[in-house]
């Protein structure tokens, strides 16, 4: 874990800590913490050590378990006799402000995401507190370690076994006399495959955020989950994104499959975004911005007739998201692959998922994770593209 | 859902809205905006109407599903052109501001954990952002709508379901050689019963939060969640906190099972944890203050001779944690029934749930759900107390 950034980023901000204050489901918190806590905590970076201020409950295991140098809970700061006298938020904001000046700290840095209203009552106790604008502990965590990158690799391959359940549950499906599919007798739902998805990851110890399984007209929406009866001659969207219990770190990988004939429509679909993302992956490189990169699948879409929201920043048909984003301890990160995204370093881990959706027609996307190098990109995606199955 | 609270806070603030940034993991933003979005989206309600800002992949799905009354996207006010000449981060603070005067705020309030980047760029645009110390829209959401107590009680039908199924293995495991507990012939693990609560949960709907499995040493730690060999003679905290995948309703609940002999101490443990427990809900009714609750748990532990936090605020052993909790869209939210506890209201869904802990003897804990009433409560917990099974 290389925090130079975060150093530097205090000396030229002329800010003598880095402060937090959220529960472990903030993956920054989390990452600069090394503590997973259920409630909200604070963890106060400073260059010669890191802190952690947390309730009695939790003082035991922060001791063990965190990577803090130093931890305190409330009552080292007499908390009862201040609450008892200024009632519970004002004593909590004392006790921060103690804490601070324990540490010699008057002047921090924070996430842009951090509480207003901690911010306010320490700035009332005259301590100075910014909002990094870069949030550089999330330009930081981009970057994986070795370990990460493990991490990452193990939560792709329980990925893998999850899409190749789905994809079985679909290719062994057969057309019912209504033009649903039917599965061992019952109609093929989104939620059976779904909860197929479920149990594979659940059993490899993955913790289940939403699956996406969605077909036909519900597929046309990206962040359409998907429901009910899976239709015969449609796309259907295998959008899976799980989290490691243990590790707390995701992996992420789309596929489109097929059963039954696909119209031209969908087809043309499925080709055009084939080569969106073979465009996409042949930009990617250490140096080159994560714009570029969506802009090589804009190029693909637009000369083969599709709108994008480059093109039309209104349109609701076509390509209307961005190319990609980081993965790591969240399953949405820095870097960004979309018109705002900066240049890529290698170790950075990615997702290149381009798609098209028409109401009229269905929704495509394929997504590959990636890890980015200096001359180009490591695929950690091991897994076929057919559309037919 | 009874917004008066929020126009008075407004009213007596001198505030034009209440403005909330945040993606609907958090439960104020999915409460006020009945929006369920993965990624961070802005709420404006005022008493006149709810608007909702979002990004234009989100834009038609908020139409359909969110209860806003307007609702915009950044493309509505230049946001390319913006961002190209000022950046992303200014150009969607301006964004956010335009989006403010379109509908005549000047002046917002906000839940305490507001983002503190997007309050300190509105102010720097002369809009009044003030964040609220009380939490008003967490106010709100502590007192249940019928609907919200019927989605409580299907998650708790459920969390039972799973606790049973969970009893049922420590029940029918047996003593192997080396002391452990044994179950089909392999060794009863934290993991095992925890894999079990999770696929009950799983087969109803609800998504898989953290369980906590924890016997023995672990046991005497509250927030650990257990891992490993099941001892025999040894209690086993089961605490189980389901949410609803369709409503995102939680349940909790917590009971501690032993195989074989408890030890004087551990039974001792759990018959004063039974009186505290009914101590506790012997007190609650509508105006009574969550420390009153506090109080008579903390009574009971007491006279009995155990220590507890409002005793001795060092303590490390006993009971050192609040009685309990507000359930709902959060599984930790108002009101608070621990020293901070302020006056309970009918039709809040709180949790009763003492224990002792000490790693010399284990931990126990017995946890119920309640509906407070004007006279008394209502148990939404349907399960025995059975140390021994």
């Amino acid at each position: 874990m290389d925090l130079s950034r975060l150093d530097e980023y205090l000396d030229s901000a002329d800010l003598d800590g880095y402060l937090l204050d959220a529960d472990s489901t903030d993956p920054s918190q989390y990452y600069l913490s090394g503590f997973d806590a259920p409630d909200p905590f604070v963890t106060l970076y400073t260059p010669a050590q890191t802190a952690i201020l947390t309730s009695p409950l939790e003082y035991a295991r922060a001791k063990t378990e965190s990577r803090a140098d130093a931890v305190r809970r409330l009552g080292d700061y007499d908390y009862r006799e201040k609450r008892a006298e200024h009632g519970r938020e004002q004593a909590r904001s004392m006790v921060l402000a103690e804490f601070l000046a324990e540490f010699d700290v008057t002047a921090v840095g924070t996430n842009r995401r951090f509480p207003l209203f901690t911010a306010d009552s320490l700035r009332d106790r005259q301590v100075t507190v910014q909002a990094d604008p870069d949030d550089v502990i999330e330009e930081i965590r981009a970057t994986k370690t070795e370990q990460e990158l493990a991490h990452i690799r193990e939560a792709q391959s329980a990925n893998e076994a999850a899409m190749e359940a789905a994809e079985a549950m679909i290719a062994d499906a057969e057309v019912g006399s209504d033009g649903d599919l039917q599965l061992d007798g019952e109609v093929l739902t989104s939620e059976r495959v779904k909860a197929t998805i479920e149990r594979t990851l659940l059993d490899r110890g993955f913790a289940l955020d939403d699956t996406i399984v969605a077909s036909g007209q519900t597929g046309a929406n990206p962040h359409d989950s998907g429901s009910g009866p899976i239709g015969v001659d449609e796309p259907i969207i295998v959008d899976i994104f799980p989290q490691s219990k243990t590790t707390k770190y995701h992996a992420d990988m789309t596929r489109t499959f097929l059963k039954g004939e696909p119209t031209a429509e969908v087809a043309d679909f499925y080709e055009t975004t084939k080569r969106a993302k073979a465009a996409a992956l042949e930009t990617v490189e250490a140096g080159v911005t994560g714009a570029d990169v969506h802009d090589a699948v804009c190029d693909v879409y637009e000369n083969a007739g599709y709108p994008t929201l480059r093109e039309d920043e209104s349109t609701e048909t076509g390509f209307i998201h961005g190319t990609g984003h980081g993965v790591g301890l969240a399953v949405h990160e820095q870097p960004q692959i979309s018109p705002d995204g900066g240049e890529l370093e290698a170790g950075q881990v990615i997702t290149i998922e381009p798609g098209l959706y028409d109401p009229a027609v269905g929704g495509v996307r394929i997504e590959d994770l990636v890890v980015v190098t200096e001359d180009g990109y490591e695929n950690l995606t091991d897994y076929s593209e057919t559309l037919v199955v």
